[in-house]
């Protein structure tokens, strides 16, 4: 079964307005099975429209067009279905009689074109509007269903929920889509793609993707089967889940919506250990993203940004002389920082960051980019080099991921 | 001159990825009077892909396409267009060299697919990536243009502003649509449209809108016309932005692109005056920020994140008397804080935070959102008090903002 989505309005084609009606009514339909095949925006211009309604309907099951329903001028979308499906609009008094309502119940009277909603091409099934006053509708037409929902998604989710979703699923929903998403830290796109080899080709049910991101990589598990068959499915993505963890271990940090620095915050709450940062040119980032956990304050205690080499003899107590033989950027440094900052905020864990984060500030042998970490606790010292490229802004994040992972690295061994 | 925009990834038609290339590419190309008729997404089949380049390319005179360029097995853009326009494809040693390169200089072995990525369709112009290593290009096809662009936006960026975006105007550009953003901060969305009155509406060739930030609103002012008008269009917007700083003075904190702490470092060095911070409930965010701006540690010291009060103590040296009298969340512990951390650090100004980000941590008397500010220099004794809605994530944001505001007011009237 296959299912195409509209967006219709010249706002989305001149970037006024982001369209994330279709992003989500594309992982809605592939729930059920509905496998999204194209999407399509246009602006409010009628023939286009018309043509792409055309075609939508030859090639698809389910089409679903979002926008257009408004009362403007601009608002053509009932028109050039009724037109396509050669359907005349209809006056419907029941939704004129709850549009006049909504008027009376604001104080405000209802404008001329205001009765324009009220019309819907023949054999429609209504769509009640919750939240605005412009109905959606359903038409079936041959062997397709064509659906027409209003563009604001405060409207269009709720009409979509409460009745299309339901209908859709009970029409066609003859499967189920399920999808796992495994956080992978560490390496790059290309290397999770050698490491898996042919175990991530699609396979029967089963379709893997890769999603590259400046932090790392999601491998994205998706599998459907009829419906009834949840449990197949579930299994189905756990054994492949199962095959990536064997050929990746722990480069895989967490799933779906967990990120590195969550997953950090429940290894320190497990352990009961408690981590203190010393950054220099994430300038604060590592202590930003640890703090957006929510109950970060129950392991997180403290951060030194130091910038300045003096303050990182000041505050965190780097020698002087460290400095001067290594220079500011090395592990050495990075190390001092990590005892600096352990020391005085008692935490069991000192983690340091001191690097290149561009685009100015480079020597000949300290390339931007060019990053140190180190990590301390009673009996480890570690430390990493790492050569990250990317903006300022790209350096930073790449940076503070990596010292996440080090940590977490550090724990899993614990 | 019509152009159309194809972006291809699974991820995109499951709803995991939300597209916001096509709104990018849309207002970019809209500016130079490129209108963007069609905007089609489809996942990476090869057969679906190749009908819609098909078409795209018999309707439009410019088709930009984006993602699929990458190196694993889903990347099929290549070579659907190499079919599509009959060509071969052909290995680019430049580009080789440059993936081998990247790969050396972060210290990574290039994996087998790498050398994929250098292979582009004969008679291409290659585009350079500079974040990546999937380098993007443009064919010329009879009168069409067919520009293929990679799927993230960090990379997808720099490659259209630097290459792209001069070769079609210079190919294609009968029209120029100037937009130039105001940005507020301090007032919301309804105190703005309040303040602006009657000015604010659409009138001849220009159109004024607003767009509501957490942090902030952005004024929109976009104005158009034919090539060659440039000089009126400027002169017509600067006239509507001299109209909107009269009834917002400054409220108005930069234009574009302009961060507030780009413009609080562009003060501060204006000013000859160095920065500490002292945070709590922000987490390193406000360091963060100021340190994302190029040339920051030319006027920032260095940061204390003082999650626990213990570090308050030891580190700022705020009384433990205050702490007990007033509590952690109050304005005279953000006073002390600034007074530690400008102490320590030698800094002109020394700034501090202090509050409830939630969902825990709220008291009868203080509610999540609660959140002191104070800026302390030889002169000035500054504290302000906030109370922000939204998640945890949203009042750390909100009181980043309010606090690099309140340097910012401090700066301006020196």
């Amino acid at each position: 079964m296959k299912a195409e989505i509209i967006t219709i309005g010249s706002e989305i084609m001149l970037g006024q307005t982001l369209d994330t009606n279709s992003a989500y009514l594309g992982r809605r339909l592939a729930s059920i099975g509905l496998e999204p095949t194209y999407q399509t925006s246009v602006g409010d211009n009628k023939k286009i429209l018309s043509g792409v309604i055309k075609g939508a309907l030859e090639r698809s099951d389910v089409v679903i067009t979002t926008g257009g329903l408004g009362p403007t001028v601009d608002d053509v979308t009932k028109e050039v279905v009724a037109n396509v499906l050669k359907r005349e609009l209809i006056l419907n008094k029941h939704i004129l009689s709850q549009i006049k309502a909504r008027f009376q119940k604001r104080r405000l009277r209802m404008p001329k074109r205001g009765r324009h909603q009220a019309f819907l091409p023949e054999g429609a099934t209504v769509l009640d509007n919750r939240e605005g006053t412009a109905p959606g509708f359903i038409v079936e037409h041959n062997k397709a269903v064509l659906i027409s929902l209003p563009g604001p998604p405060r409207e269009l989710k709720p009409m979509f929920e409460d009745k299309v979703f339901p209908y859709l699923k009970k029409k066609f929903g003859t499967r189920v889509t399920k999808t796992r998403l495994l956080n992978v830290v560490g390496l790059t796109e290309s290397a999770v793609d050698e490491k898996l080899g042919d175990i991530s080709k699609r396979e029967g049910n089963l379709e893997v993707g890769l999603i590259a991101h400046p932090t790392g990589v999601q491998i994205r598990i998706t599998a459907g089967g009829p419906v009834g068959n949840e449990e197949s499915i579930n299994e189905l993505i756990s054994q492949a889940e199962n095959g990536f963890r064997e050929r990746l271990g722990d480069y895989i940090f967490g799933v779906d919506e967990e990120t590195l620095e969550k997953v950090v915050g429940v290894l320190l709450s497990l352990r009961r250990k408690s981590i203190a940062v010393a950054e220099s040119c994430t300038g604060g980032l590592i202590s930003h993203r640890l703090t957006n956990v929510q109950g970060s304050s129950n392991y997180f205690l403290d951060c030194v940004v130091a910038y300045t080499n003096q303050a990182k003899i000041d505050i965190l107590k780097v020698r002087r002389e460290t400095l001067n033989r290594f220079g500011a950027v090395s592990a050495r440094v990075a190390q001092e920082m990590a005892e600096g900052i352990r020391k005085i905020s008692g935490a069991t864990l000192g983690l340091a960051v001191t690097g290149i984060a561009g685009p100015g500030g480079a020597t000949q042998k300290k390339p931007v980019g060019l990053v140190y970490l180190a990590l301390v606790s009673d009996d480890t010292n570690l430390t990493e080099e790492h050569h990250f490229s990317g903006s300022r802004e790209t350096v930073k994040l790449k940076a503070s991921q990596a010292a996440l992972d080090l940590v977490r690295k550090y724990l899993l061994k614990e």
